[in-house]
């Protein structure tokens, strides 16, 4: 950190700078993946063992995650997402529209970054409120919409109309 | 970039990722530093040489900047943006705000951070056009608004604040 500047994007990368961190938040935010467990097997990236653990070590003296014991089996860690890493939905909501403008992604990668970049800033506000409940347990109202419901459903009908096309 | 998946926002982070050439463009679009000389001299964060120019030959091949003799001085190389790059702008936007939000920055590094911010969209894309202007010469009706000369505007008015305040 020695000859860096405190400048607020500078400041940004640094604590977010290795890609790993930002795949690691992207997988706890969009994936719901709590365990370690879940985060290393379910990891499109096929992130390694000491890496995800080096990063979640990382991740939690930023204060982007913290640990606790899984109410539903004690003997199993959860992680969640903190207010500080659920503010960064708008950041990676523009990272993913840039990614689906300029980077060609696969087109079922790309449809969740697509539907949550078209939904703009009323969706990712909603999405945000939905992370505070999933992960700090701030109630909302019932019936109060799922952004991840959504992004799955968008998801899963891309899958369905690709599997479509390759039979037709 | 073997077993990574063609996820928008890992794409996104994978051409970005490391801060370095985040920092550079950074430096080109806020700092209107051109040149190679003027990149490596006024960089805040002392970027080392080699740094300086490897990153650049990625970014060029990335498509993210492009390289030309200045029509002023022929002997000399100008680093220009690119549209990829530009269409960052509300990526570094955002990445700026949730800086100034959570990671104290120095206040006179944080103010364009928060000028930007609370511009919102309407001023990224104000910028962006300027940023067209000055990188790929799409000329805009005489008397535009200029986001830069707002920011190093509120930049100078911020160094007065806190001179004035050391003086007091």
């Amino acid at each position: 950190m020695d000859g860096r500047s405190g400048c607020a994007i500078n400041l940004s990368i640094e604590v977010l700078g290795d890609r790993w961190s930002m795949i690691i938040l992207r997988d706890i935010m969009f994936g719901n993946f709590r365990s370690y467990r879940e985060l290393l097997t379910h990891s499109l990236e096929g992130i390694a063992t000491n890496i995800l653990a080096a990063r979640l070590k990382h991740l939690e003296a930023e204060g982007l995650v913290t640990i606790a014991a899984d109410p539903q089996h004690k003997q199993r860690k959860i992680y969640s997402l903190t207010e500080k890493s659920i503010a960064l939905v708008p950041v990676l909501a523009q990272l993913g529209a840039w990614g689906v403008r300029f980077l060609s992604p696969a087109p079922e990668l790309a449809v969740r970054a697509r539907v949550l970049a078209e939904g703009g800033p009323d969706m990712w506000e909603d999405f945000m409120d939905e992370l505070r409940e999933i992960h700090l347990g701030i109630a909302r109202p019932a019936g109060s919409r799922s952004v991840l419901a959504e992004l799955q459903d968008a998801y899963l009908a891309e899958l369905q109309k690709i599997e479509a096309a390759r039979k037709a």
